[in-house]
């Protein structure tokens, strides 16, 4: 299978553009850092996720590529919600004793502008946390600080499966 | 740079788990249908995403794979909206002249249930189609018609840029 | 006291417009309701509330009058909110053994078009009835049918306190 | 006209428990005040909004009285979206030129917690201001400052008519 495998990528090589090239040196980057363990599932490997996180708040980064733009060339508005209910989730579970998940409810997000270069930043706070429900607020901006989109995100607390 | 990558390629093929070369083998055949034109954008190519489009309603489909995987281990909630959003945005893009487009600026989710095989529907109808807002509804379902999500978008129509 | 409000009431009379004395007529009809047991709150009293149930769906329905008008004199956007919270409240709570109450967590609307003569109807239907959770979804029309809001609400089912 | 409703008034009278006379008392004081044109809408004088309003910020406050109680006897989550939508909506068209109007387009809210004596207090601020749409975000606390609610608000910005 291997083999099959690197004649295909030599393939799509061959008929790559510059934007191509770029988009497929940043996907392995990523995936080897889920490789390594550095980065701990598939789709925060592919986007390229940096998580800074405290008690109180969340932070997810990721790099604006052609790979996240939707057909109008802007940053896809599921992406943003990716990256919200990302950083909510995180603070959510982080919130909670080992034994426990949260699981997203709900999610809300409205847009408010777009960017076209730099990294998307999601910054999550929490704004209460039952026994059995928690919710968080968060919002998107740019590289200068500029408001890109604001969200909530509801979570049920469940019992996490061994 | 094109040697470098084929290198880089190799030494991702020999660290791969059957998971891993799985997730290659499937994302290389998006990239190839994003090559040759069939898919319009990287991420709808990552996604292997398939639509369906009436005048009236939009489903776009995906495989479930661990590529979509949260630390869960069960689709990532972000990329239901992503499929939610996808298809209410082709739906309202499509109800406009070429000339405009439709944004999104609001987008609700409420999950209901998750699903671990099969793909993930998103089926999406036009509510309400003014001269400068649309807004749709969605619903996810699995391959056996069970209801895992419900949406809402609002979109605001704005000139196309040339 | 009883002397002391019809004093304040008959002040209010002699001040009265002709909307107002409408307004002041129809409060006391509701009123009537409220004391007879034909309606089980002030609120759904005040605001001439009338509900069609079955196990399915659920419909409420109030008069537009000036007494829910915003200050653009158009029915205010909270009053549709309680509308539709009311329907899909009624309704998730009429799915559920009697120990039993739902109470809302998330409630979301979006408005489409308003109206200002005949009658607010909201129509709520159950999306999902789990143990913990119950989604109800819903739309707003006019007397002529047209779609003036959707909205989505989340319950959560907790043990009625006797 | 006015003998039946001071009639109607006094029949009303015989039958009031000592909530219904409280109801009555505190309606008939909001009323007067709609007269006096201290209150602008019948509805803000029914729920006996106080507003306050910076540029930046608006808060509207009511009393927890049973007018507003729901089946379970605690405040109704329609009136919590009665008094987000206000205090989003009155700074929304507070921060337009007085020949604009905001009408709201979308409403989200959460609900936390619940109080059951005092007020409640919506206080809302300003996300994003642009020509077309502003959106904006709140929050329902107690007397205590506990958080019972929050909530986002999107307008679109319109002609006012005249």
């Amino acid at each position: 299978m291997k083999e099959l495998l690197i004649k295909q990528f030599q393939n799509i090589m061959n008929n790559s553009s510059e934007e191509d090239l770029s988009i497929i040196s940043k996907w392995m980057d990523g995936f080897e850092k889920k490789q390594s363990g550095e980065m701990s599932t598939y789709l925060s490997a592919g986007l390229h996720m940096e998580r800074s996180l405290t008690d109180d708040s969340c932070t997810v980064t990721i790099p604006i590529t052609p790979f996240i733009h939707n057909n109008l060339n802007i940053p896809h508005g599921g992406i943003i919600a990716v990256l919200l209910d990302t950083a909510m989730g995180v603070l959510a579970n982080h919130s909670l004793h080992e034994d426990l998940a949260a699981v997203t409810t709900n999610l809300s997000v409205t847009y408010l502008a777009t960017a076209t270069e730099g990294h998307l930043h999601a910054h999550a706070t929490l704004s209460h946390k039952g026994r059995k429900t928690i919710v968080t607020t968060g919002e998107v901006t740019d590289d200068q600080g500029r408001l890109l989109a604001i969200g909530s995100g509801s979570f049920f607390v469940i019992q996490r499966s061994r």
